[in-house]
């Protein structure tokens, strides 16, 4: 194969892998989400006592096809990209990778069977066909909304840890190991727990005064939802009615109204 | 009976069965909303083994004089429209015919009682009824609410359970069989439990590092379930608010009320 | 007593018991908070054993003494009002009399001894005296978002109430009496201890496909919490950008913009 | 030392130990923040039985060493202010002091030990660092919102406590203590413990009563916590809107961004 051909072979294999234009990448996007989605109910089963008893052969060898597959499609995209190294390390490689050593491992050493579970880590290669449907535009506004009150849910999210250590501190010191709060970090554990109206009720307090705090804690994961959930929604909601991201040509100046002529700032015409 | 006569019943079967705006059809609206109610009533009493006990016979003959009546309601409509087919295979026709099988399956193949509480399914009838009522107004902009939001709630569901079988698979190494999480199914099944901030207590993490992820998982369901929330307030408040975006040809003003016909600022007409 | 000195006495009481605006009214209503607050903490100790046993004494004179307080308090009520079988049939007399009725049956049928605990109803006359604080406003508020929302908010508990008696149903047919779902009535609580994310865990599916199911009312669950909290959300927020409740002098028009200078329905000036 | 001299020393003891702009500052914020995470860990570590066993040692030394430096932080603290006492009775001083004494009162009076759990609270001192970071602006968001939601919140919560004291009372008179309901604080507990949908499943009820206004708390709970986030969730977006109510004098366009110097819509100069 002269070098010619060669790049001509790795440029058609670039539109099949990483394409989703031609008929060719689409079929092959497509067989990518079956096999996933096949390897991911392969493995959950596998890891069901009485299937695995009747079916585990069968199990196996769907195991090593999918896996000599991703094997091939990740030599494939090892080939067709000119910066080979910047895809190893890049987030997409390195799950791809992850995909597939969970098997070759079980095969060298038997003794780190229970890896094999890391296999539902395929799950996430099904972000990356995903992203050439239509639900991406929603997706990205979504973590958009995320992104922007970040800050705010992580001084939020931040609050409540030290709430719960300090109420499971207390309730650890009121309810003590005879209730089943044996040390603080289960305490915490338990208080989180019932913070956030899980209440698995494996833990319960038993004495009044363990029980009244117990009350407080609800009341208060009762309201202080509603702070996460304010937060995304105004964040939603400021995000349709939108200030855009159009910046002044003359001063600079963005998050201008969507319907500007003027900037705010310097009074500039947008020429929009 | 001629065929003019025929048809002259026809009609008149049509207004009672299928409008509301006569007494006639008034009446027959209301005895079917007692029927449905007092079927379902029926079919979960004869679910209660002390109940059907005592009261089997009573529940029998309730049921049966309540499958009559449908019977002959379905034939009505069958006859009173012009398309029966179409009648057949709509959604409504579908649930018509469904609330009636089960109890002549249980006539005929006694071996499928348990099909029996398909009945319930009646419950389902109600909706057609209802429409006739004011809710409608409520229940439609709900309905676009959701709908509109409905690509954003799709992406939403679809990284949440995502998030589920990672973890799940994730806690099934961490805690395995001896815990409770038998299985990969399993472990995503309490995942989810989790996440959702259900939390049963049948299956509980019993190490340490399991309930570390076991607080990720609560913590993570806690504050997404602002997600959906924000998504569709946002939604709803879009749809309230409705100011819209039109200016006022004269002075420019904007955020006039939809049903506007003159500028709240200025005064001059709005020529919508 | 002469007409005019029994009058004048009932004119006074009714000052002192029905407002607040004079230093006796004020005392009046912190010494019937007071009561009613005491009177509450002595149902409650009164119901736990280990306390009845040493104080039950002392908890049974000040239950009576309480009690000929409010009775006295009721007669003054009947007394000062103009038209006293109005007062008798409104709601706060309504309640006045079932705060006081537990106490006196109690004497007469010892029998109906179980119903003392009523006497914790004295709780909601608490409501009558907020009445003179300033949280009213917020109250107000409160109930005006619920009030509006209410259409909808029907249409959602309805449906809610529809698809767990058919999800209830259905999991009664999978799961069956062998892992608690004994009947349908039992199928649909535990359909909606599940739905609103209670989640009790006395009753559990066992079966791969009850989980299934249940793990889709969970989802469905989480997710349409987002309806009433988007509802409630929607509401108080156009309460606070708000279209008033001004009216147009010319067409009577409401809800005008709150900084509107002309009527979006006619154009007459609005003269604010 | 001469008086010039210690008012230098106190000044610069100062500018280390409450100013974070200088790298002095810096260095000790960071060492400060990194010994209470220290003292937390190791607090929480010596609650776990088995690691106590081990690492008892260990942990003491740490804990003293760390009671030390706080002691001696504390000093410095008391020092380097104008008004010692305005210090030492502020929260913070407060805090630092809460933050030593477990444990000098376990050194002098071991029958206390069960306090050292307290020094748990020296976490609280976390937030006096986090002052310099740039989170507070989030922080003081939030903070903000919930102050100007205070009232109706309070409403809020006050109309919850009311329902859970009459619903609970309802419950113990319907359930007793058979099925656990043992007494009325006791059915109110389980009250807000599931109305608050947390629902541990220790008490659960046993009749169809019992059960079905169960079903009316859960679903209130489920329902009603719309109202905090709705409130939340609206303050946040009218606090993050931040379009003003100035109209721009030339051309009457309103709702400009808060900062805006120039109308968006003519250009023309808003004199702010």
């Amino acid at each position: 194969m002269n070098e010619s051909a060669n790049s001509k072979f790795r440029h058609k294999l670039h539109t099949v892998i990483y394409e989703a234009d031609t008929p060719a990448g689409k079929l092959f996007d497509l067989i990518l989400l079956g096999l996933i989605l096949l390897s991911i109910a392969a493995v959950m089963l596998e890891s069901v006592a009485s299937v695995k008893v009747i079916y585990g052969k069968e199990l196996a060898v769907i195991e090593w096809v999918i896996t000599i597959f991703f094997t091939m499609e990740y030599i494939g995209r090892l080939v067709s990209v000119k910066k080979p190294l910047t895809f190893v390390l890049s987030l997409y490689g390195i799950i791809d990778l992850l995909a597939l050593l969970p098997s070759y491992v079980d095969l060298l050493f038997p003794g780190f069977h229970f890896l094999v579970a890391l296999r539902a880590l395929r799950l996430l290669r099904i972000f990356r066909i995903l992203k050439l449907v239509h639900f991406v535009g929603a997706g990205n506004q979504l973590m958009d909304a995320l992104r922007r009150s970040r800050t705010k849910i992580a001084v939020f999210l931040f609050s409540v840890i030290v709430i719960c250590v300090i109420l499971g501190t207390v309730m650890y010191i009121v309810e003590g190991p005879d209730s089943g709060f044996t040390s603080i970090p289960m305490s915490v554990y338990w208080t989180i727990v019932t913070l956030t109206t899980v209440g698995f009720g494996d833990i319960t307090p038993a004495t009044p005064l363990g029980q009244f705090i117990s009350v407080i804690i609800m009341i208060l994961g009762y309201g202080i939802i509603a702070v996460p959930t304010g937060l995304v929604g105004a964040q939603l909601m400021k995000q349709d009615v939108q200030l855009n991201t159009q910046k002044c040509p003359n001063c600079n100046a963005d998050h201008h109204r969507d319907d500007a002529k003027f900037c705010y700032n310097c009074g500039h015409s947008l020429n929009k």
